[in-house]
C-alpha cells in the first residue's frame, strides 16, 4: 500500500465548555485534546489501516507526549516528530459563540511546531513515502514552507503523488512567502481538496467552473470540493459528480474536513473508484462532527461501514 | 509615596479541576486566570493603594488583554507592557497531585514575555520609580536579564531601593547567565526576600545563620525569610524576630508568596515598622491561600484589616 506522509502542526486543543465571546474571563474548559489539521488528517489515514507518517515538532512536555502517544497508538509513523528541548508544544484554545462562529487563542507560530527542518529522520520518512499530503495551515513559517517545498519535489521526483488541502484562512495568504509557496505546490498537485471559495484562491480565473477548468488545465488530476453540510463534489477531466452530506447531529465540527480528507486520500491511493472514495470521505466527515474533540472524530473502516449500514437500513439516501 | 516597579512575566494560568498526575489526557480545567509572579506581586502593591507599575510584554490576544485590563483596573501602571503583534501571551497549566505537589506545562520562555527591551515607555516608567522589585523567575532569558540589570543600576544611581525575591526553582540556576545575574542583583539589593533554602542560594556560606550574616555583611539592609505555613522572619543588623503564619484553610497556595512580598515591600517603603510590615505581609499571604486563582488572592488594606480583626476577636495569637 502506498504510504502517505504529511507535514505540519501538532497542537493540543483546549475547548471552552461555555458558549460566548472570547477568553477574557475564567471559564470552564476541557482539554488537552490531541489536535492540529495535519495530525488529524494523518490519524484518520492510520485508523483506516493505511501506512502513514507525519513530520512535525513538539515540546518536551505532556502536551507533546499526549499527541505522540495517541498518533503512535493509532498506527502513525511518529519517527519524524522532533521533540524540541526548549519550545512549548503548540496550543489552540477554542470557544463557540452563540451564533456557531468560533473564537481562538493560538500558540503555533512560535511554538515547537516551527522548529522543523531537514534531518536523517525526516529523510528516512520521506524515502518511505509514496504520497505527500500538504495542509495549507502548515505553511505558517519559513521552516515549514521550505521543508514542504523540498518534500514536494522529492516525492514528485520519485514518481509519487501530491495531495493538497489549502485549509487556509484568507488572511494567512498575506504571510511572507505563503502565496508563492501555495502556487508552487499547486503546480505539482495531483489531487486538490479545497473547501468552499478556496477552489479559486490560487487561480487567475474567478468562479467555480472557470477555476476548476483552469486547475485541470494546469495539471491537477482530480479536484474534490468540500462543502461541509452541503456535501462534496468530485471533478476530473472526464466527469463530475456530487455526494450529499450524511444527516447527523452536529456536536463539534472541528477536524471534520481533515477526517474527510484523510479518508478520501486513503481510498483514492488504494485505487478505489472515486464514487466509493467520496462516499467514504463523506461518512468519515459526518462521523467526525458527531464527536467532541478534534481528533476524537477519526474513524476506523468498521465504524464507517457500520454507520453507512445504519443509514441504508433507515432508508436514507446515500 | 515611593513608586514600585517590577519586571517580568505576565501569563494566564489554567488550572486542572481534577487532582492527579500531569496533562496527558483530557481534563476539566478552569481558566484563563491572570497570573505571573511579578504581576501578582505588583497587583498586591496596587490593591494596597500604592503607586506601582510593571515592565512586561504580552501577545495581541485575549490572554494579554485579560491581564492588562485586570492590572489596570487594580491601579497598576500598565504603560510599559508591550503588546507584541506576533508572539502569544505566556501560559502556565497547573495540576495538583494527590500529595499536594504540582505538575506544570509552561509556555513562557518563547512567549511574548521574552520580547522586552529598552523603549521610551520603559524609560518613562523607570524614571518615575523609587523602588525596583526583582523577581528571580523573570530572569528566564537574555532580554529580561539585560533589562533587569540595567534597571537595577538606574534605580540605584538615583538613590532608589532594590528589593529582590529569588523566587526560583533550583534548575533555573543552570540557565545561561542566570547565576551571574542573580549575584549582580544581590550586590545591589537593599531588601532580600528568600523562601526556604533560597537564603543560601547565592552566598558562599552554608546554613541559614551564616548565610544571613554574609548577606548583611555584603550590604543587604534587611532580609525577610518566607516559610509559607511555617511563618516568616525579619532580620537586619540590629535584630531578628519571627511572625507566625495565620491559621487559614488552604484552597490554592499559588501566588501567596508574591502577595506576601507585595504587602511587605509596600509597608516597608511607607516607613511602617518591620513588625507591622511583616504582620501585614503574613495576613496578605494567608488571605491569598484561601482563594482559588493566582492573582485572585491579592487583598486591599480593608480586607487585610478585617481579617486581622476577626482573628483578634477569635482570640488567635497574632
Amino acid at each position: 500500500m502506498k504510504k502517505v506522509v504529511t507535514i505540519g502542526e501538532i497542537v493540543v486543543e483546549i475547548m471552552a465548555m461555555e458558549r460566548g465571546i472570547g477568553f477574557r474571563e475564567p471559564l470552564t474548559l476541557r482539554g488537552p485534546f490531541p489536535s492540529g489539521a495535519p495530525a488529524i488528517f494523518v490519524d484518520q489515514v492510520a485508523r483506516l489501516g493505511h501506512p502513514c507518517g507525519i513530520i512535525s515538532c513538539v515540546g518536551n512536555d505532556d502536551f507533546g507526549r499526549l499527541n505522540i502517544e495517541r498518533l503512535a497508538a493509532d498506527g502513525v509513523d511518529v519517527s519524524a516528530i522532533r521533540i524540541d528541548p526548549e519550545a512549548a508544544t503548540g496550543s489552540a484554545f477554542v470557544r463557540y459563540r452563540e451564533d456557531g462562529n468560533r473564537d481562538f487563542v493560538f500558540n503555533i507560530k512560535h511554538s515547537a511546531n516551527g522548529r522543523v527542518g531537514p534531518s536523517p529522520d525526516v529523510n528516512a520518512l520521506l524515502e518511505s513515502a509514496d504520497c505527500l499530503h500538504v495542509m495549507g495551515s502548515a505553511l505558517f513559517c519559513e521552516a515549514t514552507i521550505s521543508l514542504t517545498l523540498d518534500a514536494v519535489d522529492r516525492i514528485k521526483a520519485k514518481g509519487g503523488t501530491v495531495s493538497f488541502d489549502p485549509n487556509l484562512r484568507k488572511e494567512m495568504l498575506d504571510l511572507p512567502g505563503m502565496r508563492e509557496a501555495m502556487r508552487a505546490i499547486l503546480e505539482k498537485t495531483d489531487l486538490f481538496l479545497p473547501s468552499g471559495d478556496e477552489v479559486s484562491l490560487l487561480t487567475t480565473a474567478d468562479g467555480e467552473e472557470a477555476a476548476l477548468a483552469e486547475l485541470l488545465e494546469r495539471g491537477v488530476r482530480a479536484v474534490v470540493l468540500k462543502r461541509g453540510a452541503r456535501g462534496a463534489s468530485y471533478v476530473d477531466a472526464d466527469r463530475r459528480f456530487d455526494q450529499a452530506a450524511f444527516p447527523v447531529e452536529e456536536v463539534d465540527p472541528t477536524g471534520a474536513g481533515d477526517s474527510f480528507g484523510g479518508a478520501f486520500v486513503t481510498a483514492w491511493l488504494r485505487g478505489e473508484p472515486p464514487e466509493a472514495a467520496l462516499r467514504l470521505a463523506a461518512a468519515a466527515g459526518a462521523l467526525a462532527v458527531t464527536r467532541k474533540g478534534p481528533m476524537e472524530g477519526t474513524s476506523t473502516r468498521a465504524e464507517i461501514d457500520a454507520f453507512l449500514d445504519r443509514l441504508t437500513e433507515a432508508g436514507a439516501p446515500i
